[in-house]
């Protein structure tokens, strides 16, 4: 039987899920919803756009919606509202606040006899098991996550916010010393700080002062302050022309000892590397989607994250199929 | 209530899980159980080292055993003969007898109303967790698994069958340009043999002919004949020296595309460099086993593999553990 999925949220993240479901044998888009006018929306071929409003009549038609909101706004109303009717997964990305999104999304799951899977994604996602693994398995030795190249919204926001920039996009860039340090087999103690560089691409407004915008950036706190920070100023043609893409990943890092004398090194190391941060983060979404197809028809209701999840139930095959072939 | 675990085979494997249990707060090591004459076995402080016969009276007071024999002759018999009494985990890794395996091991398990875990290991294991993870969020893609630098046994044990020679190991070793071809975002067709080659050290027998070992090394079908091969000729002294330990590892690699016009490249890599081979899958033998108490406690009875483990109930913390520091 194959999978119903509803996209909520038509932007980066939807249009990634549509061409994630486009590539599966299994599952099927049957409806995006959106709260813009639907009149203005083009989606995919021979799948309805349609207004939230119609969400309510959706009710049985199908069998997990992917919510594509922002982690912001949208996400903390839509998830917890919307899984209390349907088997929903997020992709909510707000580390701090993930406790509480459970929370309030478990509560109205629970309630309306509905499976919800919170926080799929890379990371959140699957940095986020290879974390636990790592742990669990390693358990004397530590862990590192480092993130990029790969642009960042938050910091080319935070870019284009400063008088007299036009434009601008901001890379996060794992520091080479840092990486190499924590592939050579000691633990190195490396913050968020001192493992990452920002390569900053601004496009002036006409007639800016450059020093004065590069003295801005460079001392941004939270941003850029702590960080070594790189600005250059190019053109809008060349922003357009190179700096266009969603590129993105990032390596996570278990390095410890198995024995007795801690002479044994043992290094696990996962590396994404993306040419589309959005539609990566859709394909986890989607095999996530699919595994709470199967696990809310198996019974299960409740918020669940991928640490819940069995790893099988994300593939196409049968675990016969899955033992034969890939075990 | 900490989880007790008996090690059944006291080789490599058994010291790793012992050395591994050391390492946890949450499980302990009530007993070794071993084949050979209790008497000759130094087991760990304070562990009673028992013959296999006594395993009879140890029902209800071991919660899960870690069978750590060879795949070859042990296992086939022995977990589907444990399985029937109690919880088990193993490390079963001839790949093309799984099903089988799995299958008496089902039986025996869900007979005598316990659960048992096989293939847990690095690959068997990991690396099959990984391939799932990756073929299912990545469709449209291509995967590949290198195996090494690292000591094959099996190809170890060949050339210290071969007349003339001493002693020997051998080195499977990634082929550096099939890793870059796969890293590049291309899904170059690589096989085993076009993705690996094979490093030999060898010591001669007094009076043994180089040349005449080093062509049947090169020539020696299945093994050898397929491969680039490499054969150098050392003393005991340095093979003692150089190549006495058990390092292994490996990268598995997916490479795929997500976007309709398939220019979006996307890359997931998952690499292992280890010390020590055999304490780095007893770990992951560890970490299941933990998984398999908490499964076993909860009803669950049969025989299940790596794809269907809640990634979570591997790690020690609690799920609001796991959701707060790691997701």
């Amino acid at each position: 039987m194959t999978i119903r999925i509803a996209i909520v949220g038509w932007g980066n993240l939807g249009r990634g899920v549509a061409q994630a479901l486009a590539k599966t044998a299994d599952m099927m888009l049957v409806a995006v919803f959106t709260r813009r006018d639907p009149a203005h929306i083009t989606g995919p071929d021979g799948v309805p756009v349609l207004p939230m409003e119609a969400l309510d009549t959706w009710r049985g038609r199908v069998d997990v919606l992917a919510l594509c909101g922002g982690s912001k706004t949208d996400l903390p109303t839509q998830t917890p509202q919307l899984a209390a009717h349907f088997n929903v997964v997020d992709s909510f990305d707000t580390h701090a606040k993930i406790p509480q999104h459970f929370a309030a999304v478990d509560t109205a799951a629970r309630d309306g006899g509905r499976l919800a899977l919170i926080s799929a994604g890379w990371d959140p996602g699957l940095f986020s098991l290879q974390r636990a693994l790592g742990e669990a398995i390693v358990p004397d030795g530590a862990s590192y996550t480092f993130w990029g190249r790969g642009v960042s919204q938050g910091h080319s926001d935070a870019l284009r916010r400063i008088p007299g920039v036009a434009d601008a996009v901001q890379y996060t860039v794992p520091d080479s010393a840092a990486l190499a340090a924590v592939r050579s087999g000691n633990r190195p103690d490396i913050t968020a700080t001192t493992g990452h560089k920002r390569q900053c691409f601004v496009v002036l407004e006409a007639g800016a002062d450059a020093e004065a915008v590069q003295e801005t950036i460079v001392t941004m706190p939270d941003y850029f302050a702590d960080y070594e920070t790189d600005v250059q100023f190019i053109s809008a043609e060349e922003l357009a022309q190179d700096h266009g893409g969603m590129p993105h990943g990032g390596v996570v890092v278990r390095s410890g000892h198995t024995d007795a004398a801690s002479a044994h090194h043992q290094l696990i190391e996962y590396r994404l590397a993306l040419d589309s941060n959005p539609e990566f983060t859709a394909s986890v979404l989607t095999a996530y989607a699919r595994a709470v197809a199967r696990l809310a028809a198996s019974g299960l209701t409740g918020a669940v994250t991928v640490f819940d999840i069995p790893p099988g139930l994300l593939s196409p095959r049968t675990p016969e199929e899955l033992r034969a072939g890939l075990l």
